[in-house]
């Protein structure tokens, strides 16, 4: 299996000093190569630029044959030489290197806008009002009383409900289904297949079996949200269930009715967060955890990949296994659970022992 | 984070006698307040309606700031007195609060319905045979074969193959997949981005790698049926994948080939059960439960959240953990595993100190 | 609840000598009979044909109701007799009796196969290169730059984005999203609701709050690929993720950027594996496990169910548990967990017997 991540864009090519200088870093060394293409740290060849930003790569920078690599600003002056001066390639000093990286990864991969416009097969309902620079695909529909900002983006396949609001500059993938009054915010992503305002899970016993419970609530989803494919968002069941500015999901989340969920909270793929659970800002859940209804987990907190948490988590706090428990301790216990059976067989044969002696006259 | 449930619908209002009436209960105190929406217990304010239905809530009454509460029946003759003469608002008495309550949720917010009508970006296939006042939506695709009973309403984006039958009053969402042969009953509802007789997980290995076995079999889901967004239920291998009467799921379910779940079974959200497994009557697999293939769960029995059940749950028990115990036992053994690493520390103290005796001349 | 596995085509009849001949079989017994269908072994009757391929059907095949049963090669001079003469009914013996029974289901159940020809309600972008025989459904949006090869199925309400390349035979089913530069294979079967191409779940830390890193990547999938509905297959950061040749995946699995999966891997439903992770060639990943970023699975590898891998697994290993280790083990630990309550007591008491003794004069 040879495999590398190197990403070439045959139509274009760029001098390593302007693109230094289009991100605003500094060469320290030739300035003149000609840069082809972006590349991981490992795939780069000849004329790629990749970049170095912890200690596993930086300690490996001589071995690189990549065409330049940006690292950190204050690298150069690192363990007091320059280290450039020994390296085959020249460097890029940046204030923040990644980002920087994917800057230039950027400039060769420019995302593409479509033309603005309203397809012929998409379908639009009474009392639309529209932003400026709107596109929408074929095959969407939109329903009545829908509004959105300038330079909304509505992807093929997409259904919107009626009584929506989606701001300025959000992206919706194709595929989407968002019912009727979600409110959106901008600069929002919504990856395919997701499907927000669906009712919440919500019965109770009647004379027939389960009985429906209607969900008259909504979703508000704040500016800068990112949502990733095939989420499951459901509406409040009164009130909204609302993912706050900045809010990051992965594919395959599902987030049920009245949940709210601070500003920048990170959730990772598949995880499940029950009805009416609160989460604080800068929250991360790692994938497949799960998060159990009426809860409050604090600014901060972190909850590990798989956990299952069954009560509330303070602010700053980090807990792991199921159930919940902090993290350190389920690191040690997780290294005793494959023990378990030597440890039976030794507790076993301790009783004997004693057994023996009690009978020994 | 100030938040709360409050859902008011401008354009309508009732008095609370009216509102009682409508729902065959009866006020207790002034029957002419105005109710201007309906709120949780915790949100409501002023012209609010909400209601009371466990003691957490029924004794914080006197603090409510709703503008009145439905109660149970009993309520009001409970601890000898009526507790309605020290409040500070009318109560309206009901056989079942919370359902009572949905009532007027959709009394402010009744359910829209399309006019019925088949959109002119709707496709429909050969040999259709549709009831009075169906309704589909632009962008449905419809095969050959397919039967719609009354009132059915199939959402925009929405695909069914050949030889699909859909009884009277269901609805379909948005961007929902039929396959052919499915069977659907009454009064089912379908949420957004589900998909229906995908074919199941069956291959055999030959001389190719794994070949492909054909799913000839079918999905049949019976009335009141209520699935969630983005499920998959695949369909049987031979013969068929069956929702009983009154099952309802949650988001992001997984149900495999040949599958049956018993009448008024819940499935909440994540939960995977594997081909060819049979679940009775009543029963409720909670959040991200797992189920293998080829077993049974018997009546009424529950599984616990994120449980991971290897073998048959007799009728009635109620099971947790991985590997699935009795509840009890979990809550226990739960208990237990955070202080594994100190049990394991005391074993090996006092291995040390019998050791230590035995050497001891 | 009864149920049987039962499908019949009312249309179709076979002779069971000519249903041998077409799978290259041979009858032992009355080759006249007429077969009117194909059902699982407990479920057939007077009719239909089944199979058996281990002894837990063949020691009961002298009760079976079936027509005829499918049954290995050598079965015939099984136990140095030839069974055949004390059954109620004729065999075929087959050198692979399940493949060669769901041979059977195929002709009665012909996969019907569109009239080729591109949906008026399809939308195609510019420079579309199509190969024969290419059948694009209703609702249908293919971007710019799309090759399809010959006997492409592309069904209603698939997107497919730019610059995708799909191979022959290849059938994407209902609202599929494929989105741009994805490459796919030959004799793919890509099943409804899937999301293929999405941005990886990849951030950094910014003045911002998470700042978007652009996803430059692609999706390669190869020939014979079979991907369950609603899964979601995200697109690398930089370079490729790689589903080789033979690759087959269930409902609602997760497979992040750059996750590299070997031939003829399968993966059960709800399985996560998280970034850049590498599975080798016949890894099975059972059903609902996770497994964590930048890991290596060796070759052969088996995960169980539900499974939390942290690290590596060797080639040819089978683990189990959370965290993983060896399946054996994981057996072991599994009896013992229920346990704990008992050996906590015990430990206990111990303790206390030994610090009497100590105690005592």
């Amino acid at each position: 299996m040879t495999f590398t991540n190197i990403n070439r864009n045959p139509t274009l090519k760029f001098k390593l000093k302007d693109l230094a200088a289009m991100i605003e870093c500094e060469v320290v060394g030739n300035g003149q190569l000609v840069v082809l293409g972006v590349s991981s740290f490992e795939g780069a060849t000849g004329q790629d630029i990749t970049f170095a930003d912890d200690s596993k790569f930086l300690n490996r920078l001589s071995q690189t044959r990549a065409g330049a690599v940006i690292v950190p600003w204050d690298f150069i002056d690192f363990d007091g030489k320059t280290p450039a001066d020994s390296l085959t390639c020249p460097l890029v000093r940046s204030k923040n290197p990644r980002l920087d990286f994917f800057r230039i990864v950027e400039l060769f991969h420019p995302i593409k806008r479509s033309e603005p416009g309203i397809s012929t097969r998409a379908v639009i309902g009474a009392n639309f009002i529209s932003g400026k620079g709107v596109t929408i695909g074929s095959g969407a529909t939109l329903g009545d009383n829908v509004t959105l900002g300038d330079n909304v983006h509505i992807m093929p396949g997409v259904f919107v409900g009626d009584d929506v609001t989606i701001g300025s500059n959000t992206v919706i993938k194709p595929n989407v289904t968002i019912m009727d009054k979600t409110k959106i915010g901008q600069g929002v992503i919504i990856h395919p297949g997701t499907v927000i305002g669906s009712d919440g899970f919500g019965f109770t016993p009647g004379s027939g079996g389960h009985e429906k419970l209607v969900h008259a609530g909504f979703v508000q989803i704040d500016d800068q949200v990112e949502i990733g494919a095939c989420n499951t968002i459901d509406r409040g069941t009164l009130g909204r269930t609302w993912l706050q500015r900045g809010v990051k999901t992965d594919n395959l989340v599902h987030i049920a009715h009245n949940v709210i969920i601070g500003e920048n909270s990170l959730i990772v793929a598949q995880v499940g967060i029950a009805g009416s659970s609160v989460l604080g800002k800068n929250v991360i859940v790692a994938g497949k955890a799960g998060v159990s209804g009426h809860l409050t987990i604090g600014d901060n907190a972190i909850v590990g990949p798989g956990a299952g948490v069954l009560s509330d988590v303070p602010p700053g706090e980090v807990v792991s296994g199921i159930p919940h428990m902090p993290h350190g301790l389920w690191l040690k216990v997780g290294r005793i659970i494959p023990r378990l059976p030597d440890l039976r067989k030794r507790l076993l044969a301790l009783e004997k022992r004693v057994n023996t002696k009690e009978n020994t006259p």
